[in-house]
């Protein structure tokens, strides 16, 4: 048996205190599968305390500052449980790497921001960058993409990978309830947080999905080129009007490569009912791939939690104290490419429509020979009298007209609606949602 | 750039040659993902051709017997994609991991008849010993268990595993065709061999879960431990009546951790529908599993195929190239513990069960003693008139009578439809098949 791998843990909330808990339940399994123990030698947190989840903290080293636990001889490995872009978090990051330790993460606000560079400085220092939990909680898509898919050009990675939002979506959908009203159930059973913009504005699926792109395309990581549209404005009739055209809505995050560059969106998305991805609801999150040879991949599971993401966590350390080494995207980082953007207006697919027409003559004419004019054809249409319309307050002058469109170029469908838009016909603006198949 | 890795392929098939396809195709991607070059040296094959699937031989060193090119210098894996449990194939493993070569297979008879055996053989030579390819095709659910999830102690792993069997109940249910009948499409379309007995019959579903089974829970490998059941007695009347009472009908690969030992088992089950499990359909394939960490997983993906398949036979290959280390099972094959087999008498869980019942007074009273007599208790019971029952040549006398348990032991069930069946309520034996709750 060889030396023990010693760890620092900086941050003991949810995920660090799973951490503790995984170490000391399976800790004779852990040092049969590492062939060594695995210990904690030092720890740091905002606030000391002597206990936290049934753990004393009295046997390891406290820090007040990350940075000193990060840079402390006698750690191998930095586990940052922190959290945030930068501060702290990225600081002792650095600190440990180049202090030649190995660095276990959960901060997928960090590796979307910084992955690249950090991982050009892990390698440069010989040491391991690892953040299987910073994607999808428990669900081990970093080393499936990274070594189980190594051989496959992928064309496609994406996924639900916010539960917040796809609790959201999927009690709107049952319990026919508005957005607002699930939304404040979800902040009270803490699902959502007090400010809940980061999850439902999508900003948390982005950086989620940033990080998946550079692993499955081999590019430099760019957070800043992700196409981001959030939940807000999503409404029980959209739910209801998708469902009776045979799809579901969920907010999707999806880097797809194209022949202008890689696509990087987050935004709700139309996907087919009956498929794999359509039947993932509640908390749970899915992230899928399709690759040349794998064809397509889908993996389900807890996308959040302490010990989801803990089981994470561990098994970066398992992979460290086992003496794997792997170049943190599957690639050296210094041969990753640079990420070429492909512009949201060249997207490809199918469009969900809803508007809200005057119903007097000619109207369904002139809508159908705007989108004929932009070469967009119609899938299927859905025209209701008011009445039968979900929506409140209906203007009695006012029909709503659902289109799912085939596919077509976004700015094709972008040009068409800014022409509705200007005309009398339509009230407001039309609403576009983007379709993704499988 | 180290020295290239060499491999020597036996066996070329349509992973064979699907595994020439990747190395063809995206040779210059491995190469960077591995930091050296991936060649093939040596092949060998039943027959020898100059041309297969568009590659030419002529380049590489050929082998009449599997045997000589696993003991040739000139390679450092020895890639098995022969098949079957013994003969050649196990022959030539053997030499190649007493040769000190690396051994990745397909072969998941071989694996679960001398997995324990060859992998003691292939640690105690210091060589790697991958079998990715053997179970579920492109899902890459070894090094899943091996490696995400340790740490975790697991609990359950199952899976739809033998798309032969899950495209005919597919279809049965979606067609509302017969077995005989859909089996007959399979075999014409390739998705069952002429004889179909080795999938229907659950053998080949049999082999993945002992695989796994030793993976998931760190015991030998025991497939003559398995339980085994196909799914020849499998009625389109058991599948509409599933659907009826909300259930969808799969063959199944459970294997459970109780207190009695571990439980493997192959059978005709039914799963709820909306469960994820439930929506897998087709030949597409599924393995779950929980975990006490990461709760619960589930990978879904194309299960058979040569492109697939070779997919997770180059992934076991590029972990070699990286310099991987690993147990074969996670744990060093020494340290595994002795299998203890759970009796399936002691199986605990849900039964459907359907009977033909004469229908005269007092049977119904009868039936409904014999189960409270055993502490069964009933969860819903469908009984149909004969003529609405999709039974042909139902006899005017018997009336179907079907019904879902709660859980209760096996033996108990077992104890209570051999009574039933010894009466003259019912006409020849009860039809029980166990359901599996997520």
């Amino acid at each position: 048996m060889q030396t023990p791998l010693r760890l620092g843990i900086a941050g003991l909330g949810t995920v660090g205190t799973g951490l503790l808990d995984v170490l000391k339940q399976n800790g004779a399994l852990l040092s049969g599968q590492s062939g060594r123990d695995i210990v904690v030698t030092g720890v740091c947190a905002r606030t000391k305390s002597t206990e936290r989840g049934g753990h004393s903290l009295a046997e390891y080293r406290w820090f007040d500052d990350a940075g000193d636990l990060a840079a402390w001889d006698e750690i191998d490995v930095f586990v940052e449980l922190i959290g945030g872009d930068s501060g702290p978090a990225l600081d002792s990051v650095e600190t440990a790497l180049r202090s030649a330790k190995h660095v276990v993460t959960a901060n997928k606000a960090m590796i979307a921001h910084h992955g690249t560079r950090l991982a050009k400085l892990a390698e440069s220092n010989g040491v391991s960058l690892q953040f299987e939990a910073a994607i999808a909680g428990g669900i081990p898509i970093v080393k499936v993409v990274r070594e189980s898919l190594a051989g496959n050009n992928i064309t496609r990675v994406y996924g639900i990978m916010n539960g917040t939002c796809n609790y959201i979506l999927t009690e709107m959908d049952k319990e026919r309830r508005d957005f607002a009203d699930v939304l404040a159930t979800a902040q009270e059973l803490g699902y959502a947080e007090t400010d809940p913009s980061f999850d439902v504005g999508g900003i948390d699926a982005a950086h989620k999905i940033a990080c998946l792109t550079s692993l499955a395309f081999g590019v430099e990581t760019s957070f800043e080129s992700i196409f981001i549209e959030g939940i807000e404005d999503i409404t029980l009739s959209d739910i209801q009007n998708a469902a009776e055209l045979g799809y579901k809505i969920k907010l999707m995050a999806v880097a797809v490569q194209t022949d202008e560059g890689i696509e990087q969106r987050v935004h709700p998305t139309l996907v087919p009912k009956g498929s794999p991805i359509a039947e993932v609801d509640g908390v749970f999150n899915a992230v899928g791939l399709s690759g040349d040879f794998v064809h397509d991949i889908l993996m389900h599971g807890k996308g959040a939690g302490g010990h989801p993401t803990a089981s994470s966590v561990i098994s970066d350390i398992v992979d460290i104290a086992r003496g794997s080494k792997m170049p943190v995207y599957g690639l050296p980082a210094t041969q990753l490419k640079p990420y070429t953007r492909a512009p949201m207006r060249a997207h490809e697919g199918g469009y969900y429509v809803a508007m809200d027409l005057y119903d007097k003559p000619g109207t369904v004419a002139f809508i159908a020979q705007t989108f004929s004019d932009e070469n967009i054809s119609i899938e299927s249409i859905l025209q209701r009298s008011p009445a039968t319309n979900a929506i409140e307050e209906a203007n009695d002058e006012l029909k709503p007209f659902i289109m799912i469109s085939h596919d077509t170029m976004e700015s094709r469908m972008r040009a068409a609606l800014t022409k509705i838009s200007e005309t009398d016909h339509c009230a407001g603006q039309p609403k576009m949602i983007r379709i993704e198949r499988f």
